[in-house]
């Protein structure tokens, strides 16, 4: 297992492309077409709001069939909440680039991230489109991941190379957020790609285990957007024998996508809006797994750890509170809390550390708050990032 | 029914003081302490944090009683997460406090809000009720409101008088907050009196009932201190008859009850931490009175709304994501949105309004937000603020 450069071009037989079609202002790129050689087996994850953007709505119907061709991305624009012309344009956008790559339309993914309440430019897109294909390269992958960037602040992409029964596979994968789960301009999207040959729902499970424990463990604000979804798609250009569940090859295949959704996770979380440093929330000690996740979530949530970690306050009460308001039941005399590896807190008391050394440790670009519960053997983690005024400075007015 | 000048020694027989005992820094008053000439009957709602500070684990054992005789609050440290001394020192400091009045240490109720982790100074804390009981006075109502202030940038207090069976009756109220339900500078405390004759059970009936409505409806961050508390104190020097419950005296008392509640909880979301506005957030049409509250506090709690309304960018999209993600199911293509008057969103889809009109709109001091799902005839309502640069900064570094 190796990682390579690279994103979602790096696995066999993919192209990919990155243009400005018109929808962002100064001539940003704004649209991004991925095309795969042989159609692919595919697998996605979807946002849990119940308000979902109109290109989504129709994402979820087309990858029903659980075949891919395309995937299309525009940014700039959510396409949500604009009545029925939302879903009609996503048809026609669909029609016209599957007709252009000689495909289905239910062959084709098309993600939208932007502002709500705004109609697609459909002309400015579908000339976009022909500017992609025109442009599809196998080195590609780099533009297709600027162009669905929104206020991320670095382009996001990972690859990973190894061998299943003496073929070389690779996975590659892309994300936008700038901190997961944004309404508007951050919506959470990421494409992995991957030439191994693995049939469709072993692929479906394995791709809910792994995001489960990667992109959902991802916390910027707690705001859910319309818009998210990851999706994966497996070519079978490698060449390998169809992975089957349970064989050794499984094992390598869930290790490296858990390695690239890892990455992609932890670029996310610190590159959210505004962040500085990147938050490792981890709980353990728990007596069950569902509490603690939701201890986890309740600290990588709360504002004033966020902004504690911000000014580089080792401010471990804040920590304390919002495990008690998690509305987990557990035993507040029995918490131990880390902050790096400094031990702040003993069985729910007070301890005296090196205020100097905690400042170091927060000073960090990475840091790990460690909480142990004492009653059992469960844990999670959750990433997250820190509170900042430019969190504020990029929300207060983003569509102005 | 009218408003007055005043807090809490408004009502007849009711004592106050406020002192600086050395806790804080630069002299600022510390310690508050509210004596009633006559024992009162009590009651109090307290934080549903499971970790619950050492000064208010004491207090809701002495509340059992039902019987105050006096209310001792510093501001500064917390008291909580010290281990067993905490609590040592709370049941030292009520003993003191119910020595020097003549009282029963269970008949004390101590607050505590500050600092998590931090011992409290018990030797100032002494002093500082000595201090307290040499300058208690009937107008020291506002002395005591600006000692329990933290962050709080001013001095809450209201008072009305009103008329039952013919006898003067009022009600006073201080709180601090600082926005609601912070976990370590801005404990949401309020401490109610009225020389209203009411029994003991009657008056936590509808404490409850109305907190409900009024201090468990402000959000500043979604975080819930270890430390909160309100109470209630009625010492029946009014003279009135006992008010019976259904009666119109019930209705009268209700009602300036209610109006004291709502008013401090304004004030409390009004002055949130770096707080500029205050945003209500009511939404109507829910099938069920949960699902319209579970709505109002996805809103009020979204940092993307929060700072968008402090940006005065009418961002409705942030309002119907955060109603998507609540975990309420609804129908999105039912649901109109308001600013201030004007129509966002109608029937889940964007409308053009005058953006420059929406700007004048979240220019104001108050800022109404409603959403109505029109899908039944429950209603709820939240009070929060906008988000600000100014949260971040006091923040950042609180312990510093």
């Amino acid at each position: 297992m190796k990682e390579i450069m690279g994103g979602i071009t790096a696995p066999k037989g993919y192209r990919a492309a990155g243009v400005a079609c018109g929808i962002k202002k100064e001539n940003k790129k704004d649209l991004a077409l991925l095309v795969t050689a042989k159609t692919a087996a595919a697998a996605g994850v979807y946002t849990k709001n119940i308000v979902k953007g109109h290109s989504l709505q129709l994402t979820i119907e087309n990858m029903k069939t659980g075949l891919v061709d395309a995937v299309l991305i525009n940014s700039g624009c959510a396409n949500a909440c604009v009545g029925e012309r939302g879903y009609q344009d996503a048809l026609e956008i669909t029609s016209y680039c599957a007709k252009r790559l000689n495909s289905n339309p239910s062959r084709i993914v098309f993600g939208s991230t932007g502002v709500i309440g705004v109609p697609l430019n459909k002309d400015a897109i579908i000339k976009g489109i022909d500017a992609c294909i025109e442009q599809l390269s196998e080195n590609g992958g780099r533009e297709a991941a600027t162009a669905i960037m929104t206020t991320d602040t670095v382009c996001k992409e990972t690859a990973v190379e190894f061998a299943i029964g003496g073929k070389t596979v690779r996975i590659g994968g892309m994300a936008k957020g700038s901190g997961m789960i944004h309404p508007n301009m951050a919506t959470m999207i990421s494409v992995i790609t991957t030439d191994a040959c693995i049939s469709r729902n072993l692929l479906e499970e394995l791709f809910r285990k792994i995001t489960d424990k990667t992109f959902n463990r991802i916390s910027v604000d707690g705001d859910t957007s319309v818009c998210d979804m990851a999706i994966i798609l497996a070519n079978g250009m490698a060449g390998n024998q169809p992975i089957e569940a349970g064989s050794q090859d499984y094992d390598i295949f869930a290790e490296a996508l858990y390695l690239v959704c890892e990455k992609l996770s932890k670029m996310l979380a610190r590159d959210g809006e505004g962040a500085s440093k990147l938050i490792e929330i981890v709980v353990e000690g728990a007596g069950s797994a569902r509490e603690a996740h939701e201890i986890a979530v309740a600290i990588a949530k709360s504002p004033l750890v966020k902004t504690a970690v911000f000014g580089e306050d080792a401010n471990w009460g804040r920590i304390i509170t919002a495990a008690g308001y998690s509305g987990v039941n557990f035993d507040p005399d029995k918490v131990d809390i880390y902050i790096g590896d400094i031990l702040t807190c003993l069985s729910g008391v007070a301890q005296a550390f090196d205020e100097e050394k905690a400042r170091e440790v927060l000073k960090k670009g990475e840091v790990k708050i460690t909480v142990n519960l004492n009653s059992g053997n469960e844990k999670d983690r959750m990433w997250t990032c820190d509170f900042s005024y430019d969190y504020v400075r990029i929300n207060a007015s983003y569509r102005s």
